[in-house]
């Protein structure tokens, strides 16, 4: 993709933690975010994808953490696809405020697996996905 | 039950907010793990009703917010079974910390489905279930 | 108020449970949106209220649930003012999906407490929010 | 240190999701309770480190993802130092559930910062902490 796909959240208050910023944690909801709406506004729903019997639980996650986020704030998360394998995907993000301060980075990487087998073994993503992420 | 049963959780940081306590919707889970360590305790996996294809979704949620609780706080939840109908269960609950200050209370009503139909049709508790919290 | 203040969220895939649906605990967090999403409607921003020394701590839930609301779907959060004390305001919810069924109804009172002191004694809600939430 | 510290965390209920397995976000707060009973059972507890004006705030984390876990299955968090900074710690983790199984590993780098001031500054690790964890 040309540009990076946009989705904005605003923080929870139950997100923050006692240090008076956003826990650490929730960056990777707010990813989650960022890729299924990405995915939805290509056409493919996610939710749909698992009623097909695929699913793509996430299999690595790197985060870099550059300034705190704030009850209330907007952020803005930019997602892009950085690649793809025969049966797995990754997903780049930069999370910003609105005040253009970069707050969080990351790279996650999600295996395609088969929801219908009991091993959800790994599986090719599926052909329209793999054409709409490209 | 003559007596409640006991169960203890430590509070983890992400609960926190930033009002530096607990934030209220943690105590719905301290709850949830209050109600299946009884069941457990009382040789009923809620993991294994479930692989039977009953559930208990809860239907409703009656909290009462005493005093705030801080993070690494271990809080002693107690949980007894406030009444029983065809198809729902009823717990109590009281935590406390350790220094015996009571922190919250509530009353969960949940009701018995069968997993099995798309629908989630309430169904009678399981006799085994009914006669071991009795 | 005449008509209760409308707030859409979208359920977030970590808000499901291993039964396929929204986790009850997440509704809490739903509601706490609604009546920060009314309150900042109405010119009052709850980060603001901190910064000036006030806090609205829960004190009472009492919710129930009328049917499961699944992954992906916008639900519609109703919030109205219930009514108001000296040092306490409660907060009443509807929760739809787009469908309009109801998914889950709430009740919630917040105290009003002094942030500035150690001990988060109760104070008098802050005239201007009295006067904006009548 | 020779051995990895050990802690267990029993699954609960609101941290599996649809897919039937732990929510991926939940990793990093049960690396986050291990890395906090290492501190613990050394002798130095984060919450009293906070009151001295010191915070830990996570900088950067890498987390694989190897087997899924489950509802109330107790997983082994095992937490070492990997390293030491002037101004950060980094630890490492494995998480295996109790047959042995591989589940996630982890690498999550904590700065230090000065909880005094407004911009949370660099400042070096207290020298007890950093001995405690030599």
């Amino acid at each position: 993709m040309s540009k990076p796909h946009e989705h904005r959240v605003r923080v929870r208050y139950g997100e923050t933690d006692q240090m008076g910023v956003v826990h650490h944690a929730n960056y990777l909801s707010y990813m989650e975010d960022g890729r299924t709406r990405l995915m939805a506004d290509l056409g493919c729903s996610y939710a749909e994808l698992e009623r097909d019997g695929f699913g793509l639980p996430v299999r690595r996650a790197e985060l870099r953490y550059w300034a705190a986020a704030h009850y209330d704030e907007v952020l803005v998360v930019r997602t892009s696809v950085k690649g793809m394998r025969a049966a797995s995907v990754t997903f780049e993000y930069e999370i910003h405020n609105e005040a253009g301060t970069r707050i969080a980075t990351g790279v996650i990487e999600l295996a395609c697996v088969n929801l219908k087998t009991e091993e959800r073994k790994p599986v090719a993503l599926p052909a329209e996905l793999r054409s709409l992420l490209s």
